[in-house]
């Protein structure tokens, strides 16, 4: 038989398994009350409107919306995302400094391979979405971590680590964060945390990898800027995501940034699967131009926002006072965290014997803290499961207290 | 401004700004009559079966078909994928050998993140479809061209190339190869050819890359077994494409390897871009169970027969007996070779000029040859377009040798 482990690349040979993934397999268990994953919920999809929209197209466009396309994606989809970009948020950008992925992290992907090399350092949350990081690492880069508090990187901890690594000689090439509702804290950077991330950025010659696949989920409270809108450099790689505000399985997401950086990443796309689906990408032009995502983003709000106020009040009723947790304003997440001698592995393994499932938060921190931390999900469990999930996890953390 | 060039990874500063790019903007200008693009005929594209089957699937289904999917693909894809591989071509693998990517481009790009590292050698031919060896580079790999004839990689130049490389002390990694009416070329590697490949791919302990996306597409002759039906040790990465005989535009394909292989790559996929389309592969599902592509390849096979049927019977009335050129038995191309005075891109330079579009066949060979050829693709170009282009062509020539 053939010996792989002389041919495999050393980036395979270093990968460590993943034990979320095993977790995760157990998660799936049916009858399983699941916090855990942080899909969105199927009652929003838009099942009727993308049903008509494909109709439509098909019945007089199949030669373009069923054949490839180009591999920045299409131009009238990136038009409107242009403009959308200027009305919802201030971003002025050419459609020539858009490109169309094939999700997010695809993006953050590409952002990688153009600008990580082995070493490289990238500036991350301590807790910070592992997708992200994790993107990192698949380029053999170097994820530093910066402790996020309420309010999300603490952007002065920030300033004094990069003193030290750039004291050290090491070669720092940026900062990844999520900066609204972050997954997994759900705390959102103010103003003045993002003015200053730019200005250290600035005086380090930082990229920023700005993902926010949540930011339209706001419930409460004032849009903040993106760090796009504020940055006047182009350092700035704006990730968003269609997951969570249309349809997941499509797998649509876009990405702005200065106009040189989203041609390279193009390149980087040609190699790594040529161009996004295009029909996919037709429907959501439609879906835009019809009308239905600011709809629909107004419905899904609403509905969010009900479930994430009904944990709330589940929380407070059920979880003892020894544990604190997080409101998020927005998105999807709630962080929980336990004693510090209480571990939330070991009551994770008792509350997937109670057919309870949440994720633990120690895989979100890349020092390998956050022992005693948990996400807990909202978004696609029902009521039912919230209730009878959180009940029995306020149960099992006062068993362990006692 | 930002300082992007201290920022960009090595391999991005390395790449070369791509010829072929240029030459393409310019082919796809109005009123060309082009031989260029290899893509697929829209007139052979299933509009109505894909909307009736999305209609049906979001009446009843839109919880899943528009939801997330696993990195692997669809369950049931892959067994009904499984089925087939078995049935259409003897190979014998169980749906965890399988894994959808989204296009087989990423398939190519998720094998060479798992065995490509920096200086390892990939043996190609010469010419090779440059999308393949353009992902080896990707990688810093390098490419290590064996001359092509007419049936195909010459296996005893391979030899010879393996055993001096291999004196060289070069870390060999595989072979790279498309084995049934190769882009460029349209050659098929015979049995014999298939077996001796395996031979040495097992004497110097390689992977066979083998990218098969037109092996239905057979007007002719009869259908050979693929490399992974012949392979006893697992060291074929077996690539299959549904742009040909299904969409393009829905970007699907799969891979089929060694089971750890293809574990592997889905842990890369993972963070690549986390998870294919779901509607599409819900789509092609029920597009296979309802019995529409086995009657679609008929149908396409039978539509593409007669467009090479007509090409090579004007290149026949038209080019002079100086050029010359091979009959594929299936798949999309013709490649022309010009006396070796002549230069194809001086040609197409003319061409464009006349309004007529090909490929130059240099940008094939990985060592810089091929001046003296090119490609022409009758898969996507009317009939009209067919005999005015080839026309034009053959008077352009003349011109030349004249």
């Amino acid at each position: 038989m053939i010996d792989l482990n002389r041919l495999y690349s050393e980036r395979v040979r270093g990968a460590q398994p993943s034990a979320i993934r095993e977790i995760c397999k157990l998660i799936d268990a049916p009858n399983m009350r699941s916090l855990a994953g942080g899909w969105p919920d199927p009652a929003i999809f838009p099942n009727r409107e993308v049903s008509q929209i494909v109709s439509d197209l098909l019945a007089t466009q199949g030669d373009k919306v069923l054949q490839y396309g180009t591999t920045e994606g299409l131009f009238e989809l990136r038009s409107e995302l242009s403009r959308l970009a200027g009305e919802w948020d201030g971003i002025d950008c050419s459609p020539d400094q858009i490109m169309i992925t094939h999700g997010s992290a695809q993006g953050m992907d590409l952002a990688c391979r153009v600008f990580i090399d082995p070493g490289d350092v990238v500036m991350v949350g301590l807790p910070t979405y592992f997708g992200g990081s994790s993107t990192v690492s698949s380029y053999n880069g170097v994820n530093a971590g910066v402790p996020v508090n309420e309010k999300g990187l603490d952007v002065e901890l920030l300033a004094a680590r990069l003193r030290a690594l750039s004291d050290e000689g090491k070669s720092i090439k940026g900062i990844y964060l999520v900066p609204n509702f972050q997954n997994p804290t759900g705390t959102t950077l103010p103003l003045e945390r993002r003015e200053r991330l730019l200005e250290l950025a600035e005086q380090y010659n930082l990229i920023i990898f700005e993902d926010d696949p949540y930011g339209e989920l706001r419930f409460e409270g004032t849009k903040l800027p993106p760090l796009m809108a504020l940055d006047t450099s182009g350092r700035v790689i704006h990730m968003r995501s269609f997951s969570k505000i249309f349809s997941p399985g499509m797998r649509l997401a876009w990405v702005a940034g200065h106009a040189d950086v989203v041609r390279k990443m193009t390149v980087a796309k040609q190699f790594a699967d040529v161009a996004t689906n295009t029909l996919s990408q037709y429907v959501l032009l439609e879906f835009i131009q019809r009308g239905f995502l600011e709809q629909g983003i107004a419905r899904i709000k609403k509905h969010y926002h009900l479930k994430r106020d009904f944990i709330l009040q589940k929380l407070e009723e059920r979880f003892p006072k020894e544990v604190t947790w997080n409101h998020p304003a927005g998105g999807f997440f709630i962080f929980v965290t336990l004693p510090q001698d209480l571990n939330a592995m070991d009551l994770l393994t008792e509350a997937l014997d109670h057919n309870v499932a949440f994720v633990a938060g120690a895989p979100f921190f890349v020092d390998g803290s956050g022992q005693n931390t948990l996400r807990l999900s909202y978004s696609q469990a029902s009521k039912e499961d919230i209730e009878i999930a959180v009940a029995s996890l306020g149960q099992l953390i006062k068993e362990q207290l006692a």
